[in-house]
Order: structure tokens, then C-alpha cells, then sequence
């Protein structure tokens, strides 16, 4: 791996490729996503049957043959091992149970002279959730973007997932048995947003899409922000790792690879304070790879996009941290939590050498959909609050008004708005 | 106005106009901001200066020219009104406690195998609110912005605002004195919002981009979204009001005349289950109309996206409403609180008589920049949570990973993700 130190003469450079990551042009993705949306809003079911003849390979005569039945996700759960279908329970009671906690409730509060304000939380009517498919099967994506959706208690949940040559991973099927999730559509990519966003005959148009995807999906979310709710726009997966002489350099080799075999474009950082470290670190990196069944992946993604940076101390190693704003965050030092003030830009952090990233991916409870690409500067990690919206409440008493109407009122004359100044003042002449 | 009844044979076709009044063909208005942004990314503070020749017609030299300097900000301050600058502080202290009340916490908890699982709140580190400027001064469109950013803690907070001829007014630079916000950037429309998206060699790149606009403003919102947080893409004003024989007809006449001065595309729109006072309404609509200042915005937002619904009962009369989702909900009813239940979808509630919508663009305490366009479906009204964003928190002991390693194993080595499964189990090992 790439070893630099903060003292190199040429770090700012290299520094600014790591933070530079994640830009990728997309004019070109842009132009084609653009098309097939307005394909989807012209030609619905018809432009979807296009589509997937093209990319899925397969044919439908009726768009009704899109949805899959309850049945057969039925089937599928009752199908898979037993150990297997265990975990997943463990999982989903895990997920459901952190999500819980993020439930926001409606408030009120009261005035003395009358006055009530507060905030009603309503879920959305609808959600759709995109998860990737074909060869791969992703069903710890669908537990994590349907269960805060659930938990929200959004009423009518809808599953877009490509299905290529009309098959469907079971496993895929059987979590979304578990999830009680009754709508799934055999439709994959952009096709799926825009039909999710703008509705055709048979996807219906939903409030808020949420999911992960390729970089045709993530623009096709982009594109239809406003016209629905998305969650986040996100890329390929990253690993930041902090660490001190304490850690265990086989647990962070093995944690920057497993970030690195999900995509050659992933990044994997190690930022430490000792340099002993680094270099056992490299070493056990390459042991590793060599063993690693997706090795050609994670091998092309550490050589271009991973990195082991030295820092002079721990301040230095967070700034540079919070400067990258990591998707994910291990935090393997002698005390981890005492860190935890000083760290402002990350998705998940992971603290300390028991806490590996893929236990966050699957099983702790929190999300795993998550900010990539330093957008954890602005993004929260998917979670209940992405299903939900807000009202505010407002009731004012006669004595409210009579004390808060003339200075409203002022306020809307040097506005120029007089029509808002009478409609106060209305109330105060007949009050 | 235009009185339909639910029982008339042409009410879908008429209220599927009411539903649509927020479409409009963005696609040439795309092009031109494309083109604008792709000139602040190639050209920064150059093309800045060009666009401020050509919209705002003044020229400077240094682009440093473009920052209000602080003194400014105070001398307006002083110089306005004394009643005036009471009013803001009375704004400024109602919106600030309301906001104070949104404020999430972090949080952590436990579990009795050692894991510990929170989340940890953060503010973003620089937002970029941008305020309409020109003749008309939004001083209150400050304060709704600042203040929210101002209670979530955000260090650095950035204003642009155009300055027609190289003046702002007044009263907005008070307001941002009485706010603490220290730069205040001479730059309007796409150009202002691209500038803070991708930053120039003057204005910095913001993490979050808030703030009313016109149609370029809103499509340059919605481009740059995924390079930057935005709170929601707006359009024209509108206000619902939701009205049995019991409510005055002039003060909802009024009320309906507060959106529909704001714009020529605002939507004023009454449902009500008593026909006498849609025939009330309508005549005291033309009283008012024909004494207002703003009378030709106001009459032909009226003529032409004005409406009263005549309903069978509050129940009908709360669905069409939901399906409108309006920005501003008026409730006058004999108990206003009973229908709360019932409303899912809306920016803003304003409940009974005194409670005119107004009093919640100013003085009331809960935000002004709402929903609009049906949007209220999913979006909520700008609030802490847009200048603030979450990590998840993952500690895992040796006891938790001993019970839960093997299941979220299992569940890496279905997805095919064998360096996840091993980063697992060579913790198993290990312990």
C-alpha cells in the first residue's frame, strides 16, 4: 500500500486526492438518465418494457407481470437454510430496535397568554426503496432502508430491484417476507427512479426514494430530488481508520479489504501515529490479498484509491479525518471513546478493536446506508427521520395577537406586503 | 372567484389543476443554470464579476469588493426605526426559542453484553443562506434562516444577497447585524448559489445552501444537491384554508388576499362545508381587492389559481386538502384542534380565528420557509435538523462480537463479501 507521511514534501497533493475522490464527471450519465426519465414520464409501463428487454433480458405482455407476488417471497423465506433465515431475524430485531430509538414524537407547548406551538411528525404516505439485484444479492440493504421506513410507519412500502433475465435473488425475496414488505417490482437502474418518482400505471409514484446503486441510479435520484424526497447520493465505500501503537495490524488490514472488495473504486485510509504500525500493516494487507476470493477487486481499489497516512500525533491524524469525512470510521486507539469529541465528519464510527465495520453492515443495529465521499459533512446516515415530515403547529389566543399583532404587522409594512399587515390587523379592530 | 362544488360533474378535471399548480417545465430554465454554474466552477470569481455586470449592473474591481463589511451591517442597524428594531428583536427572540425547542441531543445506550450504540449530532461547519434582495427587502427571510443555523451551532455562516446597482437594503443588513452574521456577500441568483456550492476564490464552499429564490435560484438548489445539502426546492406561496359556518368570511378573505399578493402564481384556496359562506367569501375577496396596494398580483393570482371548494362534509373537505398538502393551512372551525388528527400533510398549521396566517411569517416563533407545490408530502418546513447531521455510534464488546460475530458472518458470506466475513472471524479467533 501507498505509505505517506504528513512530513512529505508532495502530502498536501497527495492529500487533496483523497479528499478529491469521489468527483467523478457525470455529464455523460447525466444525458443518458435525463432521456430515460423522460421516457418514463412519456411512455410509462411501455417505456419500462423497453428497458428491461434491453438491460434485463426479458420479455413482459402484461406490466402486471412486474410485481411479484407474496407468495413466492413466502416461499423464498420458508426456502433458505435455517441458520440463515436466524441471522436475518437477528439482524432485523437489532435494526429495529436502534431505529426505534431515533422516533421522533409530536410536541406542543404552551404560552401563558394563550399562545400553543408545536410540531406534528407525520410519516409519508409512500416510500420506495431501490436495492440493486442480479448475481449479487443484497438482503441487509433491504432490512436497512425498510425497517426505518417501518418504523416510521410509512403505510405502504414499494421494492424496485432489476431482474435480470426475470429472476430474483431468494434471499432478497425472503427478507422482504420478513419485512412485510408486500409490493416489489421487477424493475432495475434509472427506469426504476423515475417510474418510482413520477408513477406510471402500474409503479405507483411514491414520496421519498431511498437506496443504494450504480452511478446511473444515484443520478437518476439527483435528477428527481424535488419532485420526491432522497435520502443521500451516494458512491463507492470507504473505510477511514484511525489508529495508535495499541492496534492490532492484522485487524486493520483485514478492515481496509473489506471495504476494498466491494468496488475498485473504493477507498481504504489508514491514518496512524506510529509508524511501526504502517508498515505491519502493509504487510499483513498483502498476506491477505493473495487469499482473498474478490482479490483482483480489492487489489486494484488499495493500489489506486487506498493509502496509510503517518501522522506527527493524534490532533493531526483527526484533522486529516475529519477533513475526509469517511463513510465509515474505525477508531482503534488505547481509549477510543475519549476521541469521540473531536470527531466531527463520519458516517458510522466504529470504536475500538472488536467493533469491525462489517458488524455495522449487518448486524449491530444502525444503519449501513451511509454518507460516502465526504458528504458526511452534510448527510446523516439513513434513518427514520428520512420516512417522516414535519408540520409546524401554531394557535394563537386573542391576548396573543392583541400583544404580537402590531409589531407583525410592522414588520409586513416595511415588507411591502400589506394585505399580511391587514389580516393582522383586521383581527386587532374586531378583537 | 371561482366557486366549485365536489358534486359538480367537472370537479376532478378542476381540482387535478389545483394538484398540478406547482408543475412547470423547468428545462430551458436547466440549461441556463448549467451553463451558469459551469462558469463559477471554471471561472470563479471572473464569471461572478461578468454575471454581477449583466443582472445587477455594477462593476468592482476586487472581488473583495463583494463583502458587507460589518460596520455596515451595525450603522444600518442603529439607523433603523426604534419601533422597527423592537419588532425584530421581538421575531428574533419568539423564532430563536421556538428553534431552541427542535434541537435533538446526542445519545448513547447500552446494552448488558457491553455493546454500546448512540448517535452523535453535529453541526455542519459552514452553511450558505441565500436571501432574495432588489428593492424589496426580506429582513424577515434573515431571520428564518439565520437563526435555525444560528441554534444549531453552525461556526461559520455565509449570506448572499444581490445588490441591484450595488445596494442592499437597509433593513436586511440590520437583521443580519442583529443575527451575528458576519459575512454577507453581494451576489444573487444561480450565480450566488453555485458560488457557494463549489466556492470561489472569495466566497467559501458551504456545506448546506437554505434560502428562498426565484425559479433560477430553485433549479440552481436542485443542481447542485448531492455536492451540497439544500433544505427543499420552493415555489409559489400558497395558503389552505380549511373553514365550517362558523368562521368570518372578510378574515378569510383576507387571509386568502395575504398569498395571493405575494405572487401571480400563488395559490389561495378555501374548502369549506357551507355554501353561504363561499358566496360571503367571494364578495368580501373583491372588497379587500379592490383597496390593495399589490392590487394586479394579487387580483389575477385570484382569477387564476384562486378557488373556493364547496364540500359535503369536513371529512371530504380534510382529504382534498391532504392531496393539496399546502404550504400554509388555515383551520377555522368550531374546534380547530379535533381535525389535527386527521391533516397529514401541510407546512405549516394555523389553527382558529386569531391565528392568521401572517403571524407565522413573522412573529409566531416556527419557521417561514415551508413547503410548497404538494411538496409538504415530504418535505418539512426549514428547521435545526437542516444545519445539523448524525454519526452512529458502534462499540462492540468481546461478549457481543463472541454472540453476534457468527450471524453477521454468515450473512457477509450470502452477499459473496468474504473479506467482511473474515474481518469478523479473525476477531473470533483471536478472542
Amino acid at each position: 500500500m501507498k505509505i505517506i507521511n504528513t512530513k512529505d514534501k508532495n502530502f498536501k497533493e497527495e492529500f487533496e486526492n483523497i479528499l478529491a475522490r469521489a468527483k467523478s464527471d457525470i455529464k455523460d450519465v447525466s444525458k443518458i438518465v435525463t432521456n430515460i426519465i423522460d421516457e418514463i414520464i412519456e411512455n410509462g409501463d411501455e417505456a419500462l418494457k423497453k428497458h428491461i428487454e434491453k438491460f434485463d433480458k426479458w420479455e413482459f405482455k402484461d406490466a402486471n407481470e412486474l410485481l411479484i407476488s407474496t407468495n413466492d417471497m413466502e416461499k423464498a423465506y420458508k426456502n433458505i437454510d435455517d441458520e440463515l433465515r436466524k441471522s436475518l431475524h437477528t439482524a432485523y430485531d437489532r435494526i429495529k430496535a436502534y431505529h426505534e430509538k431515533q422516533l421522533p414524537k409530536s410536541w406542543i407547548d404552551f404560552e401563558d397568554n394563550g399562545t400553543i406551538l408545536g410540531q406534528k411528525v407525520t410519516p409519508v404516505d409512500r416510500a420506495g426503496l431501490y436495492i440493486p439485484g442480479g448475481k449479487a444479492a443484497y438482503p441487509s440493504s433491504l432490512l436497512m432502508n425498510a425497517i426505518p421506513a417501518l418504523v416510521a410507519n410509512v403505510k405502504e412500502i414499494v421494492v424496485c430491484t432489476p431482474a435480470p433475465n426475470n429472476e430474483v435473488n431468494e434471499l432478497l425475496l425472503a427478507a422482504c417476507h420478513l419485512c412485510g414488505v408486500s409490493k416489489v417490482y421487477k424493475v432495475g437502474g434509472a427506469s426504476a427512479v423515475a417510474a418510482m418518482a413520477y408513477g406510471t400505471k402500474t409503479i405507483p409514484k411514491v414520496d421519498v426514494i431511498t437506496g443504494p446503486g450504480n452511478i446511473f441510479v444515484a443520478t437518476a435520484k439527483k435528477l428527481v430530488f424535488g419532485e420526491v424526497n432522497i435520502d443521500m447520493i451516494a458512491g463507492p465505500s470507504e473505510i477511514g481508520i484511525l489508529a495508535d501503537k495499541n492496534a492490532k495490524a492484522n485487524y486493520i488490514a483485514i478492515d481496509l479489504l473489506s471495504q476494498a472488495e466491494h468496488d475498485e473504486m473504493a477507498s481504504s485510509i489508514l491514518i496512524t501515529t506510529c509508524e511501526d504500525l504502517a508498515r505491519k500493516t502493509d504487510i499483513e494487507v498483502e498476506t491477505y490479498l493473495s487469499k482473498l476470493e474478490r482479490e483482483t477487486i480489492a487489489r486494484k481499489s488499495i493500489d489506486e484509491r487506498g493509502a496509510i497516512i503517518i501522522a506527527r500525533d493524534m490532533d493531526e491524524a483527526i484533522e486529516l479525518m475529519n477533513d475526509i469525512a469517511p463513510e465509515h470510521l474505525e477508531v482503534m486507539t488505547e481509549n477510543p471513546f475519549e476521541l469521540l469529541p473531536y470527531i466531527k465528519h463520519a458516517g458510522a464510527i466504529f470504536l475500538g478493536e472488536n467493533t469491525p465495520e462489517p458488524i455495522g453492515d449487518y448486524i449491530a443495529g444502525p444503519n449501513h446506508t451511509l454518507p460516502t465521499g465526504g458528504t458526511a459533512k452534510f448527510y446523516s446516515p439513513l434513518n427514520v427521520e428520512n420516512f417522516l415530515k414535519k408540520s409546524s403547529i401554531i394557535s394563537f389566543s386573542k391576548k396573543a395577537i392583541q400583544s404580537l399583532g402590531e409589531p407583525c404587522a410592522l414588520l409586513a409594512d416595511t415588507e411591502g406586503l400589506t394585505a399580511h399587515a391587514k389580516s393582522v390587523r383586521v383581527r386587532l379592530e374586531n378583537n
